[in-house]
């Protein structure tokens, strides 16, 4: 099998990685030529448009950071779409919005293509591990067939059904990660201000059911007060919290928690915190 | 050292016997002189009063559930403190009020006794395997001294400083243990009523950062929307959350997060699950 | 000044005999003729597309329920901007989105005409007794051409400015409206589980600072935990909360309150009380 | 009937100035005495302990700031309390809590007397114009005589039931008071972040159902963003809502908004706010 990658960003760099150490065929364009280097030197073949990736595999993945880049690299007479065929399928691990991936889900099939949207969950580390979560949606029949593909990037690969549920899965997931960094926040800020070790505050909570890689990765810079290098910024976030409340009033389900976490998170936006690792929203609650 | 132990319910037998089996000698009592039976049957040696206990051994350990309890074993004739003296230690397991508490202290410091508030995190299974978390607080020179016996009792023993710490540290915990809970809750909602499948959502929470063993072990009830029988009763988290809240007036922290989770639980108490466990507060959310 | 009126509904028809009774020339046209009829009698011209009601008007008044209806009268060979031409002015009375009265303005301007999106405050009672609160924004010289026009319907006339301010206005107006029903919802909740006297909580409060017309027409169906007749159905009162709320994220302004109250009323319509009045959002504080 | 007046503060004052116009025998004290002065002028007698006030008088009013205050002119050889007897009535003005308002029923009681607690809403100017509320709560026998003399200070006087009735109303009264406030600072920080006048937004709320002198008094304040003088402080707003989710909590009723509206002020408590009037909370929406 013949696989393509699009977009070599951090993320892409380490998943087209995996896929070469894995032993696959693979055709590579990014949009800075330059990053294509490292996996030619490995045995990549660099093309000069998303088209010849298209044309020269069997399944094309692509990796952009926003629906503008994936509308870059997708449409077009040097487009990805373009180089698209019955029998081929298209692969989009970004994180974008529901009515973006439905359109390119439109556009494949047009083409008699198959799509899955796969939008993972993990940053740099687990994509170079090859320990990423993918939450793949779309073609069936694509997902059976690119499984060994995604397996050789991630550790968790699930089918989520149509188009779209995906998208919706990460918004849940986001969710409940806002919510459970606000309340760190909180607990931490009632323990500051109560004269307790913050440390300690981390330690039990380690040590208890609750614990977990966030707060261990997280807790020491919020315990500090410290600057937060943005792994995850706090501006995505707050979009994936509206997002989130978007589809629940969609689907009418009141959540009241949500609500005030995405207040919390509209409030250190304000304050000036967006380009920070969403874990400053402490810094807010910290006052 | 002789060692005594106050209290044999669930947590408390669990406790006393991995004292035997470090090789302590044990004195025990409880109100049900029963529950003694067990740790007779391992070498322990029963008496018939609290105050008997304390008069035989160089540090006594009290587990009770409320501070009712913790005062009964405590006070009269037959009590604790009527066998406390210059030298002996006082180590009070039980999760109590800061009042209480600090009247516990006030008490046997009055008999030229040493004391320590203790309360644990864990339940029953970290309590038999000997992997609690002992957050104590009060005179250092008895948590030095009874460090080891702790050591027999749990993995994790912190010292906290004066009286009240553990106590404060206790509701710092347990408010993000329910703003947690709450996050899942509504993001399992908002899943369902989107269509999602929820065991997937679970896998999804389980393969990334915020991988847990609260989600790990409470998850697929919620998911179910089924019965939750009690490990932790709803009324207590709501309890703690109240407690936590007036910590955060006293010193003047804002708290919106928290305010609204307690509101959550505030509501399923009204839904008469105050004796279900937290957890079900996710069924008021599903609605 | 020839005045034309376009929609007669229970606003329209009022507002309509208003300008009657000021003595203008008034042209009507209704989707349903027969509406036309009492405006007959009283004086009024009757014709057969809105089209027609613009050309033999100087100004075109129009007062329509969603925008679809207004793009209804307003598009296409019947519409009234077939009728527009330079010099006449194009009034709007409904209360609509951002998005379809700007477009509105921009073609009322491409033909020449000049545009007013005029939304107003108060409903049957103040619509008949020319007591109306009229937010106009747009072209400042149909706003003074216009004014004793406006002025025949209401009695609070304001220029916010451009058009879409007035839409603004109206949402910052219902965010107040929605937060001030919901806390009366909740001090009568409270009121009433502690066992005291609604209709004196009812005379207390409107003996004081807080004394308002709402509260006196809405606080006694409150008391009685009735059924509530929609003068205005709770579903638009959350739709306008939901419409303020992404306002207020494009502006980068954190409102913890009325993001709460939203999800009351996202409650109370999951419940099945979105056609119910906006006050029906006690009955779920009640439980 | 002779009355008597303990605690001549502004409201105190005023409220006995007011039976004096109504022809009332009348006896006072004051810890601080040179306030007594205008009140004799006008043909009041002044004597040196509230004990003597209670001796000279058939029903003894007190209207004092705090439980403290409270307790210090009722408890000891010179207290109201010394100089009752059977046939006497006590009415207290002073807003307190509920359990130091029970323990002065209980000891009036003690000593034959009847007892009222009648917490006022209004200031100053409702004060002077005898236009206050009289929440009164307690004895029937004592309203049903004092009726009278309660009418020469207010306009509207309610009798609640049994003592802590009153307390209670007030404290859902102020939720309500503390939560419409906290909407119209949030509605005005929208209108202001999204460019619009707030002097017109003020007009507009004037305008409709929603007018109420509150709104009146403190809009142009808010809408200035300038200082607020303590009419009302918010740290005493604070503790009533503080109180009120107390309350709240004991009959089981969830208060989203409330607990929402309480962290707000919290907010602008830990912000150094306390000491303004309670509208200045919308300088901490304002941010």
């Amino acid at each position: 099998m013949n696989i393509g990658f699009v977009g070599l960003g951090i993320m892409g760099s380490a998943m087209a990685a995996n896929l070469l150490k894995a032993g696959y065929q693979l055709t590579v364009w990014n949009r800075s030529p330059e990053k294509c280097e490292p996996l030619v030197a490995s045995g990549a073949k660099a093309v000069t448009t998303p088209r010849q990736v298209a044309e020269t595999s069997d399944i094309v993945c692509a990796m952009m950071a926003t629906p503008q880049a994936v509308m870059a690299v997708r449409d077009g007479a040097d487009g990805i779409l373009a180089g698209m065929a019955p029998g081929k399928g298209y692969l989009d691990f970004s994180t974008i919005d529901l009515e973006t991936s439905k359109e390119t889900a439109r556009l494949a099939r047009e083409r008699g293509a198959l799509f899955l949207e796969a939008p993972v969950a993990g940053s740099r580390k687990p994509a170079e591990d090859a320990t990423l979560t993918i939450m793949a949606a779309g073609d069936r029949a694509l997902f059976d067939t690119a499984l060994p593909v995604m397996e050789a990037m991630g550790k968790k690969i699930l089918f989520l059904g149509e188009v779209g549920n995906a998208a919706r899965m990460k918004l849940a997931n986001n969710l409940i990660m806002g919510g459970m960094m606000a309340s760190l926040a909180e607990g931490m800020a009632l323990a500051a201000r109560s004269g307790l070790d913050l440390s300690q505050l981390l330690e039990v909570l380690d040590s208890g059911a609750m614990s977990n890689p966030m707060f261990r990765l997280k807790g020491p810079a919020i315990a500090a007060n410290a600057e937060f290098p943005p792994a995850f910024p706090l501006k995505h976030m707050q979009k994936d919290l509206r997002l989130a409340l978007r589809l629940a009033e969609e689907v009418c389900q009141p959540l009241f928690v949500a609500a005030t976490v995405n207040e919390l998170y509209k409030g250190a936006l304000a304050s000036g915190l967006g380009d920070s690792d969403f874990a400053a929203v402490s810094r807010l609650v910290r006052g």
